[in-house]
């Protein structure tokens, strides 16, 4: 079966639908000025479940699903819109209130204007589309094609948390339980996730950085996109990953922290490049940059068109994706 | 129960969302235009019947409900974004091909790119959020705030079509039916609406359209979005109703038909008023400026907010809107 990735590349090529294919579409706005836009679609059960979360936390995340798009292109987020399908059963209850409550919270702090949407009823299922524009310097969005053969591979903070908190919740662990700490700081990892709103655009500022992507479906795929988009490889050293340190007290082998901090999706940290001969500007530049303080370099590009190659105590694997996706 | 518009409203007031409120979201773009955005959800078996239609024709139609609003601002479309959530089962057919050659193809003639957007699964319904954007001259997007006492009243082309097809669609009627002409064609204008990309931007040229809306839930319903947005009232005169002829076989009865003109949606025609010494010259320009080639003057703004009565055998009634609202 086709996977989404290959019916969108199906549909662009077959219509020449060339702007298609980053996080976000890139538009001319002024001459000094693009526009980017994003959209991303969360159904219930297959993105969300109702029992797992807070109508809060959703509409937290509903918008950082999109604000993360817009900085992954190096952009700044300007405004929102939202279509949303309630079925019946949550319009007669307090749901929407607290869901926009959540939402526009966010919003009001990413300073994001909710300008307008559609609310439609959908017979059993919650279904949300996030919407949201923004604005980056003319010409200099950061595309996922840009990576270039000896580039450096670098994540933002740590990885695996959200695929963390994901298997708490798929175990019955819920935020109203009486949790330990790393318990809670794996689930809101996965149920309320905040985008690098301040990286992206500072990432673009320093003018090195060759390419990016958010990672919303985990890193081998991510990555991958990368590479497919630049025609390039990489080569990962698996001991410089990230991994979340909270991820020890749920999976005490390192190979299980491995797999979630490279598969797991919903990140939502970006993975960029840069000429390995920047990495120490990047340090130098990096204090206030990021939202939480650390880059890492996880590896570098290679010549080697799609291949994602692990290095493991002195051995190279290929590395398949295996990050969240539909229809697979 | 708070309907949708209610809730539009309720959120626009707690959080001070000055912006939202009209077809679309108008945003400044560069010193000349402005642009402008819209979002539309269609969830099946509430907006759709995959059983009633072609995937090509879905396709359309979703395109059609977004650059109608586009048209109704008195802008010119140059984008668009799809979101689907798609069921396992329609994944293994040709159906996404056959929608997004549906839509691909009213996106060229309308002239409008797929720059983005996002393909995701969905438990069992399709759902569909279509976003077009589009430009206008600064500040001369139509809103629907502008109607003042003793406006003309003005509907393009015909009324009632689009519901008299999902009538008979209701009814068991089906295209691959062996259809009577006045049969197939109000199933087409409920299953395959054109947007007035023409007349829209034209109504914004002239530079005399105080308000405009497209005619999406029914006229009852648009009208008073109209009224209640420019606090004033509207009188209709109901022998000017321009009713689809075709509505006579289905409906024989005169009250049928305009209860379907007056209350039934996705017309997706304009609504729109200006100044009564300015309809002739309207007429004069008329000519080239209206896709269908009709405008129809069907009554007058007044000063009573929020009321519209409509005249009928020289007695005024009051309407009440009767057009597809959800959760009512």
């Amino acid at each position: 079966m086709r996977s989404e990735f290959e019916f969108i590349q199906h549909i662009k090529k077959q219509y020449s639908l060339s702007a298609i294919g980053d996080d976000c579409a890139v538009l001319p706005k002024d001459s000094d000025t693009d526009n980017v836009v994003t959209t991303d679609m969360l159904v219930e059960t297959i993105d969300f479940r109702l029992d797992w979360t807070t109508p809060e936390l959703l509409g937290h995340k509903a918008l950082t699903v999109s604000l993360s798009d817009i900085a992954a292109m190096g952009a700044a987020p300007r405004w929102a819109m939202l279509s949303i399908g309630v079925p019946e059963e949550l319009w007669t209850t307090d749901f929407l209130d607290r869901f926009y409550d959540g939402y526009i919270q966010h919003a009001k702090r990413a300073r994001v204007e909710l300008i307008g949407g559609d609310v439609s009823r959908s017979p059993d299922r919650l279904v949300i589309d996030s919407i949201v524009g923004g604005e980056v310097p003319k010409g200099k969005a950061i595309l996922r094609s840009g990576a270039k053969t000896g580039d450096a591979i670098v994540v933002t903070f740590r990885l695996g948390g959200a695929a963390g908190g994901l298997r708490l919740l798929q175990n019955g662990r819920r935020l109203t339980d009486d949790l330990e700490s790393w318990e809670a700081n794996l689930i809101n990892m996965q149920l309320q996730p905040w985008p690098q709103l301040g990286t992206g655009p500072f990432l673009q500022q320093i003018g090195v950085i060759s390419s990016m992507i958010d990672i919303s479906d985990g890193v081998s795929s991510d990555l991958l996109h990368i590479c497919n988009a630049s025609g390039v490889g990489a080569r990962l050293d698996r001991e410089k990953i990230p991994i979340d340190p909270n991820l020890y007290h749920l999976w005490p082998s390192p190979d299980e922290q491995w797999n979630a901090a490279l598969n797991g999706g919903e990140d939502f940290e970006l993975l960029f490049t840069l000429p390995s001969d920047q990495v120490p500007q990047l340090a130098e530049n990096m204090i206030g940059g990021n939202d939480h303080g650390l880059f890492t370099v996880i590896g570098e590009i290679t010549s080697n068109p799609g291949i994602i190659e692990v290095v493991r105590d002195g051995r190279t694997e290929i590395l398949e994706p295996h990050g969240f996706q539909h229809f697979e």
